[in-house]
């Protein structure tokens, strides 16, 4: 049952003035439940449990911090359907999506636990001492990750589960050793609070400190903006727009402590389709593409929204197939009304830009919030001269670049901004040909794809989710799979420590037998 | 011999209309060569050659690049007496010194040399395929480390070698595949020239490509402040003060583009004396620190400014035992005027503090540009009263906080800013009842060191330089060693990618012969 209130660490709270209620855009009506925005007093308290939760939680052995993570991957499937049919109340996504983003969610989880458990994570690191070494006597040194400290994550409002209250940067978060504040979507609230309340179990469960987790509504910015700017606040996450993600980077920046502000925001994903794969495929593609493209209302921060291709007759019928596949596919809905307007605003600042012809557009009649998907063209030459077409029309849109060579092609994708993909639809033998392409590609994006699709991100140790910016605000990392645990934690270094005194990571008998590299070896030895 | 110009890449340059000259402190009087500022056309071109250079450079295999760094290091030494004569000239540091530093600033090229001859550091990362998973096939993703772009170096003043032209920073950006621009440090420019020579020769031998690297000269901070905020610059690397490092923040936080900032600031190097310590060996522990506080007249990052203590008989008689011990102590000359000015600026404003006493300090005659140590003592009480008392005596001081108990103690030490290091002077039967202040500084600190000096950086895969600011920009990374390198890199993934399109690295036959993780088992395995 939600409650409409915060977790103040393990407390139910609601000490505010504002209120809102989600939204249910298959429905187009408020849901019933009214939430109650965190005071100041209540944020203060949040920072205040997380900061002294901090200094035990960072010393929890990965066992137990295993314990924790799973504990709350069984307690989010015991909340059962009352979840999914939150989820679905709040997000307009249909139940099986709901299901499997729940799988991805526990999948995660249970992945840092397994991470946590193995230990070799923390990249331990030993020196021995070379005390005869001459001029000088060399100390012993050993190195490990640490925690950074508490950190602040903004869930993102097109994964409710996977991406919000116990997604990936929580879950890295807490897998790290650094107690998770939550600023909860308020599009998804209640689902937020179920999650946070299977969090809560979990942590009580497991006998975790009390502040190791909180949770606080908001609906406007005025949560997040105290939350980033507060001295306690050791590391921020967030998933979102570029212009949301911008202004907490424009604020992080005024803090007098300096910290890591990890944004995921913008990206068009471009894809670039060649001569022989048209010749070939040219239907297959565009059938796929047509379906990439509309795939969850086009609402994945990977949906594939440039295509570039050289202008030739191929091309042409390419672009013909995607405008007939595409609107064949029936509308689904969006997340909220705002996100439905703010897709047709987007959308109509691109179609209405000199030279952009409109391509595909459904017309047909649909639901309120439900997005009318569209295809349109342009040439390269007209693409470089405006920097409007470089927005990302965030639902089922994409656009085609025509180009007139391989030359303008590399040229268009050098002047893109960073990007979390790009795709290459190829041809075995023509991709050798195209050298510059792929090079200028390689520099603007995170990952690259080969004859796929940019839309499903696989949560492995291979993958990264990230890349040049605005795609995300630091393309050193990663936010899918277990290295986004990199985000928040730094090395430390023991100089000369008392082996007793010492993390068990780094003592001389490896008790828990991980992998180290000693004296650049690496290897789970002792050190005799 | 040095010229006074610019290296736009390949190319000496003066084409600027500002000059300036660098100074001798030890004759106290200018030196003779004239230095020409780069212009902003020079800025420009360098950038560019940089720009079009890491095209090429991106993709040198690591076999080359060790060609590269192992050749500067030899183009260094072969600059013979010249170089040495130049940087004392330049610094007032004596011989010993810059052959000293000399010798880490080679072996700092050779580690990175023999880093990516070995080739592991790329971190690679394969998932291989399983195209029957159900219920969606998974696609193959190999992951490694790519470069940045373009890094711009800022020299430090204290390290006129080992922390500059071609000092840590830019041997991990170069071993990276990063081309570098170095703003060369205004004190020793001419040290700067010829290193840079060094590097241009080692290029020219090796086959780089023109741009890989660029040393501009400038006295102010326009040329700086240019680079920092240019669009073709991905990364910057800064050793200095406090408020010079925090300026390149804020003015990097105005770039549309945000990137890596990483600057190594202010330390004020805590070190905890606890009590049975001082009962036995309260005179070894003066000496030692007398030195530690002097060497180098002061002028390391780790020079220990701070010694804290718990009040006692045995802790009144350290302090006057390290005030004996320290005037007995000559002064040697300081980098600059300035820096000696600084120095007795800062230390009067300590002194002049309330409640601050003055317990030591060298009133013999003393030469022009040379420090008069000091020692100052006050109370835990008022030291945590007064923010003033934090600040960096850039030079041969340290103030010691008498703290009237362990729990007073570890309150100083939660209410420091970040520290590169953090040391414990104790028995080896006590420290287990310090956990609160070993808990305290370890939260503040990068390393932590027990009965040694934090004076003296070891360079070694398990060695932390770095710190919570301002010790360090962003804590998540060391400035010394090869795990610096990870500054200047991003993690990249190639998914579905033909096998013979791949880098090396991610091949299946692993032709480079490192150390890989395939599907979670890290080995130098083939992938059949």
């Amino acid at each position: 049952m939600t409650t409409g209130k915060n977790y103040i660490g393990n407390q139910l709270s609601a000490k505010g003035s504002k209120t809102f209620k989600t939204f249910n855009p298959e429905l187009n009506k408020e849901n019933d439940v009214v939430y109650t925005e965190a005071s100041s007093e209540e944020i203060e308290t949040a920072l205040a449990l997380a900061s002294a939760a901090f200094l035990e939680f960072r010393t929890i052995p990965g066992v137990k911090k295993a314990k924790f993570l799973n504990a709350i991957a069984d307690e989010i499937l015991a909340l059962g359907d009352e979840l999914i049919t939150t989820y679905c109340a709040e997000s307009g996504l249909p139940q099986g999506r709901a299901e499997g983003e729940r799988g991805r969610t526990i999948g995660q989880l249970k992945s840092f636990a397994n991470l946590v458990v193995a230990g070799s994570w923390v990249e331990a690191t030993i020196d021995t001492a070379q005390p005869n070494r001459e001029p000088m006597p060399k100390s012993d040194i050993r190195k490990m990750l640490i925690p950074l400290g508490p950190v602040v994550v903004f869930g993102a409002s097109n994964f409710p589960l996977a991406f919000s209250t116990a997604g990936g940067d929580t879950a890295a978060a807490l897998a790290a050793g650094c107690p998770v504040i939550v600023k909860s979507h308020p599009m998804h609230a209640g689902t937020g609070e179920l999650v946070s309340s299977a969090i809560i179990k979990a942590a009580q469960k497991t006998g975790m400190p009390n502040g190791v987790f909180s949770n606080l509504n908001s609906s406007g910015i005025e949560v997040g903006q105290k939350l980033v700017s507060h001295p306690k606040v050791k590391a921020v996450g967030f998933t979102g727009s570029i212009k949301g993600g911008r202004a907490l980077l424009d604020l992080a920046a005024k803090r007098e402590e300096p910290i890591p502000v990890l944004t995921e925001m913008g990206s068009i994903n471009p894809v670039v389709i060649l001569p022989k794969a048209l010749e070939n495929r040219n239907q297959q593609i565009a059938k796929t593409y047509a379906g990439s493209i509309t795939l969850g209302s086009g609402q994945f921060c990977t949906n594939p929204g440039l295509i570039l291709g050289i202008e030739s007759r191929e091309l042409n019928l390419f672009i013909d197939s995607l405008a007939q596949e595409i609107i064949q596919i029936k509308p689904s809905c969006m997340l909220h009304p705002n996100i439905n307007k703010g897709y047709h605003k987007n959308k109509k600042t691109i179609i209405s830009q000199d030279k952009v012809q409109l391509i595909a557009n459904y017309t047909q009649e649909i639901k309120d919030n439900y997005p009318a998907q569209a295809i349109v063209k342009v040439n390269g030459a007209d693409f470089l001269q405006n920097n409007k077409l470089h927005l990302e029309v965030f639902g089922p849109f994409s656009m085609v670049v025509v180009c007139k060579d391989a030359e303008q092609l590399a040229t268009v994708i050098a002047n893109l901004e960073g990007q979390l993909t790009g795709t290459i639809i190829s041809d075995n033998d023509e991709i050798s040909k195209y050298t510059s392409v792929i090079s200028a590609l390689q520099n603007r994006v995170g990952r690259i794809i080969f004859n796929g699709v940019p839309t499903g991100v696989e949560v492995c140790e291979s993958m990264v989710h990230g890349g040049p910016y605005p795609a995300s605000s630091d393309s050193r990392f990663s936010s899918v799979g277990v290295s986004s645990i990199k985000r928040w934690v730094r090395p430390f270094s023991f100089q000369d420590w008392p082996n007793e005194l010492l993390p068990k990571e780094l003592q001389n008998s490896n008790p828990l037998n991980i992998v180290r590299s000693v004296d650049g070896k690496v290897s789970k030895q002792k050190i005799e």
